[in-house]
């Protein structure tokens, strides 16, 4: 593709994208179509020859636009509600141009100082301690395995070169997330070997019954090493004491993992930095700029206080040719902290998001979320046929039917498929609950308030009979 | 940033990647920078307030470009060369504007089943059986340490949960990927685990050398579990015998991994397909569209016979709510299959690629690319100053100055010190040598030619005293 037409199409790339994100909420934030479809739909072979991009173009509107799950639409409430800022795309498209792969210091300077930068920026505003490293990964479920790797390295350095171990226990909440029985499962740690600590009524885990366990199972001769703290957890959001946990960790010598992939971004408000008082003792720390904080995915952040400890764990006896580099003061070869050598110019985007909206319009846009959070939790508490599930720390608002969990399964089912909101559902104190994630840029109070009335008026009225599904958009 | 001021940025954006793209030549491959240069050249601290977009571009065109080591250039010959094509680039663009996190079915339909049918699509032209199952991975390394984590769950079934298992040996090529022992340090088999089997006079895995370590190490009590054949070794390009190696993993009951990163995009030339012979009997198998398939990074392409153990092997006892999904017989959730929760709509980008350029588009390019590399290797042969250093087998030539390695060293830094190209160097048969790795879509005959004599004129002449520099670009 020459360069000019490159430049012909990217134009209306460009006119797409922004008639998308002017008319999303046009679009079913669902959407209607069943398994295998566009398999069915598109040729079991590829094209021997080339196509022209206008056609390629059309289908992918025509084929690929009605099969997506729009996690860019205002009124996306499920899991984590996610945004691709305008600041965002335009880095994502200048990094795909550039197509660097910062492996190695030398291999984009540029890419790796902007990383350590950006990541700095973040790290000051979060009130983190400076001495913080901090690299980008995928994903916390990524982020995670590291700080798991790097846990056992320092419980058992023999583990790199032997792969023998003692049994390593590894503690984290029952909400704590599955990436971290996962990352401990690749680890080979085992899942008998992560230990879910119970959690008070307010989801949160209970330092108390962390301190017997880690007491029981070094009675049982096994070796306590890592400790996981959420802050923010999946289904209710709720923050773990770090500080508490922190000290025990401390009393017990164990790596202290931080997983505020979600909430680690509500610590930019000064009324909200308490959730991470203690954090300066943490051995690492995941914060998911991806969820709540403007960015395209992919882009998570690993901060850790033993970068040694990340180089170590994953170093070889000796560095192959294509990977040895000069060493320089000032010179990070950033691979050397990650197993995905390769890596994306991920910063880029991030660099754009934090400068475009500066620290104050970001603190703005995550207070408003929050104000549009205690807004629906107000109105769903004077409405009696629904309660609360959980309390509304931050944008999440967990709340359900008073009825069987199957009314609620219901609920939830039929305004999904209305396909003009999306929210998913969990479990809280045994029951079946709906979520109402806000945290896409563009949702608005409007946007929330409506999507409160589907609800309304979607719920089985006191009669028992289902209300009319709300029309699905055109 | 409203649609309509992403709209104007947006185009913006595109001309400056359009005049990027065909201006690159004026560029320094490798930039002219000191460590630390652009860290003291942005603030410590960012931004309280927001700034104009046109500000941030314009630091972007003045700080950053500076200091980008430019992969996309035509003469970026180091490590594999890659392309961001445009096809590429515009797939990124969307697919950062949608956003989409297809982690389950339901989460985007369209990207999950997009990412089946372009690998499928790959399948068939690299003549894979159809029963591969296909996943996107970022890169190899991932990808690469799936495999190893899928082998030691079929091998050690119980490892899963108590994180116990024999000790578990693993064979790859001393010329195979780094990668490979980082995934065995990650996966807890250890680094004395991961035997590295010696290699004939052209780089190639002896499988005689194999069955008898084999052999060994069954004596000594240890369990060989997996073994890794590479089809493009990093340092030469070598490629294992698939069918040889794949003999013995069956005789053995071994886990059978191929590392064709590199090499397996040459697949798709039928008098290159014999690289693959025997890939059938392969449990796993690597590719990597975004090394030598005109796809930005990151994508690589994760094919296994097992997708069972796959699944398995990452399987909890219970999925936490906000991952259960219907049982559906062709909504297939991906995330079941990767560490990575998240996971980007990355197959939009080869989807274009594939389409854009068609098989026959795809395989003249690479023809034309080994072609260069022949021609290179035919002048490099008849300049009695140098000689060639490993067969040219696809687009890599590896050659030396007949003289010491620091001469290599020098003569190779000068090059790179120019910004006019950039090449890498490796080790083989212990000497230092020269890589030069054609690979970029934009890559011309003179580019090729016009490298070779920089190089040329950049080697020590007969009298010992080292040449002029080539000027350095303005």
């Amino acid at each position: 593709m020459s360069p000019e037409e490159f430049r012909a199409s990217g134009h209306q790339v460009v006119d797409w994208i922004a008639d998308y994100l002017r008319d999303i909420r046009d679009l079913p934030v669902l959407p209607d179509v069943q398994p295998g479809e566009l398999i069915d739909a598109l040729p079991a072979t590829g094209p021997e020859h080339g196509e022209s991009m206008d056609v390629i173009l059309a289908d992918f509107r025509n084929l690929i636009v009605p099969g997506i799950t729009h996690w860019n639409h205002p009124r996306f409430f499920a899991y984590f509600s996610i945004s691709a800022s305008g600041p965002g795309i335009l880095g994502e498209m200048l990094a795909a141009a550039l197509n660097v792969n910062h492996m190695l210091w030398k291999t984009s300077p540029a890419a790796t100082e902007l990383e350590q930068v950006t990541l700095g920026w973040l790290r000051q505003w979060l009130g983190l301690p400076d001495s913080y490293f901090g690299i980008i990964h995928d994903t916390a479920s990524t982020g995670s395995l590291h700080a798991i790797l790097a846990a056992r390295e320092l419980a058992s350095p023999g583990v790199r070169l032997t792969g023998e171990h003692n049994p390593l226990v590894l503690y984290a909440s029952e909400h704590a997330h599955s990436s971290i029985d996962r990352g401990a499962l690749a680890a080979g740690i085992g899942l008998e070997n992560v230990h879910h600590v119970p959690s008070d009524d307010q989801f949160r885990m209970r330092p108390d019954a962390l301190a017997t366990m880690i007491e029981a199972d070094l009675a049982a001769g096994k070796k306590p090493f890592c400790v996981v703290a959420t802050a923010g957890t999946t289904s209710a959001t709720s923050v773990d004491s770090v500080a508490q946990i922190g000290e025990i960790a401390r009393r017990y010598q164990l790596w202290f993992h931080v997983d505020a992939a979600y909430a680690g971004s509500a610590a930019l408000l000064e009324e909200h930095r308490h959730i991470l008082d203690g954090a300066t003792q943490a051995d690492s720390l995941v914060v998911n700029p991806h969820k709540w904080l403007f960015t395209p995915v992919d882009l998570s952040i690993l901060y850790t206080r033993r970068p040694d400890v990340m180089r170590r764990m994953l170093s070889l006896e000796e560095a192959p040719p294509y990977l040895q580099a000069a060493e320089q003061d000032r010179a990070v070869n950033l691979s050397e902290y990650s197993l995905a050598l390769g890596r994306r110019f991920r910063s880029l985007k991030l660099w754009f998001v934090l400068r475009y909206f500066g620290r104050e319009g970001i603190t703005r846009i995550l207070r408003r979320h929050m104000e549009m959070a205690r807004d629906l939790a107000q109105r769903i508490s004077t409405d009696s046929r629904f309660e609360l599930a959980a309390p509304v720390l931050f944008s999440l608002v967990c709340f359900r039917y008073r009825g069987s969990d199957q009314n609620n399964r219901d609920l939830l089912d039929r305004i999904n498929a209305s396909g003009r909101a999306f929210l998913s559902g969990t479990t809280l104190h045994g029951k079946f609950v709906l979520r109402l994630a806000i945290g896409n840029i563009a949702t608005t109070e409007d946007d929330v308030r409506q999507t409160w009335e589907w609800i309304r008026s979607s719920a089985l009225p006191a009669t028992g009979s289902p209300a009319a599904e709300p029309p699905r958009p055109l």
